[in-house]
């Protein structure tokens, strides 16, 4: 990573390339033909199947998913029209669906606290061309992360909490996200519990990364309880965040082995690797429109 | 595993639903349209997609490959006419393509010589139905295996085997894999060689575990080559069998962790676990109808 | 895996080594020189050592744990006398201390009920010669496994099991536990709860395998619980049982990697490979004297 | 990571701690008593053993490794003593040996390239006070790693390099090595090759980093080839380097799964985060003095 470095820009050719390439997901009651539908739709409206994939809950009286990425010559032309013809085929199968462009890049802001491994991987990841974002606003309860986001060229906001302030830090959260007209909210080791009023501000558009394989260890101190109990596997998930505790759908989890040696500092050290390689890949894919939260549930397109 | 027990059957309805379902493999120059014409096909002869997979080797001039599995109330019935009517859209868009039927079971014959924990790797999961395949013969030479593959019901043959005979040792097996009615041939640890002819025999019907990570080791003795180079990891390939040695298409691979410890008795101890679960992963997904050989390499709908 | 055959009887040049091998576990409060101490005492008593791991708990005022692997010429006869000499040693500085021979291989039990694939595991490996152990008994409350096991030459019980009575039932099982002389009871998915009387006759001496994560889906139907959660990953665990429902040591733990796609039949399937080889591995360190539990942990010297 | 901030100083009771903590690693050839001559040796002057792993090449007329972690109050006062004192012990037991000491820290350059991902762990790892060692020198054929290396403090040295001027160039690298006092040579991608004079000047002192999981795939283009093979699992290793292009002692490996659908492209992108950390786990194994290398492999006391 270089810093005073711009993300690496891909060449007009590549640009030229994804500013064609859409993505549709739909959800709706399975029934037989709804593939041939939208595949006949696309083929209508001059677009090309890339990637396709589906899921249904259950073969008879299930839910439909499917998540189809697709190029179309003068996509940014054409969209408005396509997403005009589409809302008829949609009312007749009663789908819940969503366009989105990968010219549109969706617009990132995060939150850390002291520990910034989580920080740091995201900012390396974007910086390689790896996570198709903006990252518009880094905020922070600490100055720790500052050097480094604002040699970026990234706003950052230090903004003091505690459970006293909550109402107030979050008025001044949300404002800043308003005014970054924020997507996306990434929570990369941020160490204060957010309101249900803000949380429902951003309903599944809040990613967090929790240093337990869920559901063990919710809550505070998972380190020191998993070596209090002796596991032989420590993990981390990320999340999307609800108003229930870690108990929000999963995107992602991975572990590591330990063994009786490993104090809780090594387990730190360990999680801090697994925390940042699961986080990365969550927001990876939820930039990519790879997820669909059903219920409690994530259904993750790979 | 009991002895003497049959292979646990499926409820009546189970099977009924199976004898439902079908898979088409196709493969086509990609153009706009395909998923299209197909999905539209399918659902004019009354079958709804359950699953479906596709990939594209390149976007633009590629070649297109799609899986899809289906049901359709009377298959059975229905499925010589809905042949007959694809073969218009196969011959317009240039497609190579299989129809096959969860009903058709295919059938199996096995290879093993001394070591038989492959062999009882696949035994067992096929006792435990989660191989849909029947298992008509198992050939050896040696005779340590005949005990436990006779208590199933499953004829064993004897053919005692090395380089002097080979010519009319490949003669008395092609005897028994047509006699059997053999649709796919598993190399479970089989130590010897086969020739050109009858490789070409059983074009990408033979599945080989090569005791390895191919490419490396190829060839005798990986184990000991293994711990002669001090590698970190071993693992086991799965492969379809070429005329090139161990150079078949790979299907799927794995690894273990190992240290300076591990001697070569313990190396092969190691990699006999690899061994069993990649081979059996590699011949599952084959009777699944998931792989797709292109060029030397596979494509696996998972 | 042949039936009717004997285990694979090692060389006799091989019984002659093993009969020399022995292993000494030693906890004891650390201070400087303990080592010291036991090198010389076993370089005095003419034994060379082959391999020796050591843990302390702490670097000062901690818990000091090893141990210790070594060859004597002719142990079985000199080792009463070794034995002996090293009560004043272990007086001296607070030792608890167990010595064991290669050559006194433990007895096993092994508890089952419908579900077999662990104990066809434990079977498989012992078969091979990979289990340092003599398999007295197998005890079920089904008839399953019953050709299996007798066609090994393993005494098979079946003793019909269910809470109305337990005690009648753990009567009997004691019973056999005693006339087999039994060193270790393996539950290899054994669904009945033990009570704690059973438990405590054979404290540190039972070992479990939980179909989960541990501490994740503690109690019945975890598959069911992992799939109503949406976890990414299942596991299972092996552990030792104590009077608290699956908060025993835990000795091994691992994982494999599910997706939306998986429902509850799925991930039983990919449970069960996962639950064999963790179970095996936890038997097999247990029976080369590889762990010592220290209060709600285990430290495992690989 | 911040920039313009030095590396995270432990307390001054933790480096107290650390002054007093040293390793001695000693290779003999197998005889009884041995563990009892240096554990004695060790206690009669003042020490602690905290942590100790040994490795016997073969039970009979093999060659002994040790490696001891020890404690001992006023070491550094002490050590030239301790030193003294054991080379008659050495003699008498034909040893070969290394005391080292926590408190001299080893002196390590790295060599880059344009990809900056391996310098950026190590960077990251070494700011977070887990890489045990003073970055005195990165060098590099390329301007792209100058912003961050300078931000952190580290001298930076750009030296042009090609085939043609080698030699030169190595001169210009050795005479930094020297005026640097470099006792570690990384090079974390850098993508030139090194004359055996080179190489013979720094034996055993040169980590490298190669994309593959050697032996497969040894030399140029891995990636490339490892697609054209179609390989289920790509890997990096981290080895020694010797005059045997990319057949040096390994030190450490790691894979992850890949399929059909990842080119070239998405291949590197994933070999990053292998590099990344099978580098930095082969340094930090280096800088603890875990490694003793043995013909062309490695011995590593975990």
């Amino acid at each position: 990573m270089s810093i005073n470095t711009q993300v690496k820009v891909n060449s007009k050719q590549q640009q030229k390339q994804l500013e064609n390439r859409g993505c549709l997901l739909v959800k709706c009651p399975d029934k037989p033909g709804i593939v041939s539908v939208l595949s006949t739709f696309l083929h209508n409206h001059g677009s090309n199947i890339i990637e396709s994939s589906q899921y249904s809950s259950d073969p008879e009286n299930g839910i439909f998913f499917i998540r189809i990425e697709y190029h179309r010559e003068n996509l940014l032309i054409e969209k408005e029209n396509m997403e005009n013809d589409f809302r008829d085929i949609a009312a007749a199968h009663d789908m819940e669906y969503d366009f989105s462009y990968r010219n549109d890049r969706k617009r990132s802001a995060i939150f850390v606290s002291k520990e910034t491994h989580c920080l740091m991987e995201l900012l390396w990841e974007w910086q390689n061309g790896d996570l198709d974002t903006d990252i518009v606003v880094v905020i922070s309860n600490h100055e720790d992360a500052r050097p480094i986001v604002e040699s970026l060229g990234i706003p950052f906001h230090y903004i003091p909490a505690n459970k006293d302030i909550r109402k107030q830090v979050e008025e001044e959260q949300i404002g800043l996200m308003d005014k970054y007209e924020v997507d996306l909210l990434i929570l990369a080791r941020y160490m204060q519990i957010l309101t249900p009023d803000f949380v429902r501000h951003f309903e599944s558009r809040i990613i967090n990364i929790h240093h337990s394989f869920l559901p063990a260890f919710i809550g505070a101190g998972p380190y020191e309880r998993a070596y209090e109990r002796g596991v032989k596997l420590i993990g981390a998930t990320s999340h999307y965040v609800t108003n229930n505790l870690d108990e929000g759908p999963i995107i992602e989890q991975d572990v590591e082995r330990v063994d009786h040696r490993d104090d809780v500092i090594n387990l730190k050290k360990i999680g801090r690797q697994i925390e940042r390689r699961v986080l990365a890949k969550a927001v990876k894919w939820h930039l990519e429109n790879r997820i669909i939260v059903e219920g409690n549930k994530t259904i993750v397109f790979h």
